[in-house]
């Protein structure tokens, strides 16, 4: 699963959690998901305000990504971990440093048991010329990081492999 | 994103459609969503039994993973491509080649737009001791592979690069 930070203003403070369940939802209009265990503070943020952001961070922010993680908003400040900034929405905080940046308005919350699922719609999408090649994101720029939950471990991207909706096109099952 | 099969019986015949949009949804009881374009016919399936599966194929599956992708079960018999099973549930099929396979019984669909959410139950999981290292799953044993949707290719999984709720211990913001 791909990291991302799921950030919300909590009682009017940033706060940011490391999340690997998260999905896009829809194509049209643009919709994400994220599943949260219900005993996190960001939840409270998100219910709040109707707002969240998520924010896909590069390699080079697996330290500072992974402390978020292990410090929980109920008891640390996390809301000078990064540098951030605010969109329309004014109250989904977001990860100046971080390559791609999703502002969300909240449109649904699931309940799943442990878990709440958002489904966010999303209204702005923020990234910079430095990370696209021909006029889409490109991975080798923005650096994502996944993770394996079964052990525990932060992976990076591997090679390019294969052209997809394309590889298949002359398999013979 | 991680790519998966989902697999559905659709009008009594097995069908598998390749999906990005994935993710667990709940820790306890276990649950995943998957994203669906609501022209798929994999979608019907889903509906007319209450089961589907998510079948995780490894990097040696991605002309065959692709094949499905490109070829709709509207014209295509797909219950070929693959060697399939049955589990308790009778209808969700799964791919004996994959690593992982999760059996699942419909739980909610929620309306996304041009996309239906299907929120299931994991109800069995499937794999083998050859994927196994001290009794959790080793991605470098079922070598999962990942869609990255803007430039469509497909890549492998990288290095393993630090360990999660860890390395950011003694980051200092």
């Amino acid at each position: 699963m791909p990291v991302v930070l799921v950030g919300a203003n909590v009682k009017n403070k940033a706060n940011f959690l490391p999340v690997a369940w998260f999905t896009v939802a829809a194509h049209t209009p643009p919709k994400v998901a994220v599943a949260l265990n219900k005993a996190h503070y960001t939840n409270q943020g998100i219910k709040e305000n109707g707002t969240f952001s998520v924010c896909i961070p590069s390699e080079d922010m697996i330290e500072a990504t992974d402390f978020c993680g292990l410090f929980s908003g109920h008891k640390t400040n996390k809301s000078t971990v990064f540098d951030i900034f605010y969109g329309e929405l004014k109250t989904a905080p977001m990860i100046t440093k971080c390559p791609v940046t999703l502002e969300c308005k909240l449109d649904k919350v699931i309940d799943n048991g442990s878990n709440e699922m958002f489904i966010g719609d999303v209204t702005s999408t923020f990234t910079e010329e430095k990370y696209l090649t021909n006029g889409t994101i490109d991975l080798k720029k923005t650096r994502p990081f996944i993770l394996s939950l079964d052990d525990r471990n932060y992976h990076t991207l591997g090679k390019q492999k294969a052209k997809a909706w394309n590889i298949g096109k002359n398999y013979k099952p």
